[in-house]
């Protein structure tokens, strides 16, 4: 039998300092969890085909919305964002933890490529 | 456009009581997200198709396999049951708050029938 280990996300997020760029912890039916650090605003885009979950770990994550709203989505506190619904996450000046879970195909930047698109996936 | 509002996992915890029931809080691509407070032990199981992601928040979960190990999965760890794989969820006692997140169309019990069973699937 394969060894089943537990993931703990503190000890991954210390791997890593890179904002912007989701890391791979875990994979589940053609899913992908990821880890991410971010400070300061993301690029709008939208998902066609998939919903994206994002749970804060650390600080506060802001999720703007093309209708003028912004969710605040706090530590302990989930946002499922529907596919094809624009938005842009972004912090308050703070760096903010946050994991990631989304079909194993999704780019973070949707189909918009930017100077922030991470084209290859990186497990860790 | 739908309002998109954050799930609070805390105060979804506070609104039921009974253990071994998942409560569904999200939805996405198919998979649902939910919550669930244990105490003692579960029935040993497993899921023919799906991988099973277990995510603690409280306490520590304790998930024994049938080659003898188990695996302690504490407070901010994440653990992930492959598809097939035996495995029998319990606590040391505690009550444990964890959250879960697997297809829409796992059981919690997989093929087995226990008093544990919940036929019927919850939203909160």
């Amino acid at each position: 039998m394969q060894i089943i280990e537990p993931i703990n996300l503190m000890e991954k997020f210390a791997m890593f300092g890179q904002l912007w760029t989701p890391h791979i912890v875990g994979e589940l039916n053609g899913h992908y969890l990821k880890i991410c650090k971010i400070k300061g605003d993301f690029v709008w885009h939208s998902h066609d085909n998939e919903d994206e979950l994002f749970m804060v770990l650390k600080g506060t994550l802001l999720m703007d919305f093309r209708d003028g709203r912004t969710v605040a989505v706090r530590e302990g506190e989930i946002l499922i964002v529907p596919k094809g619904t624009e938005h842009r996450p972004r912090t308050n000046g703070e760096l903010v933890y946050h994991l990631l879970f989304e079909p194993a195909s999704t780019r973070h930047t949707g189909k918009v490529n930017s100077e922030m698109t991470v084209q290859k996936q990186q497990w860790i």
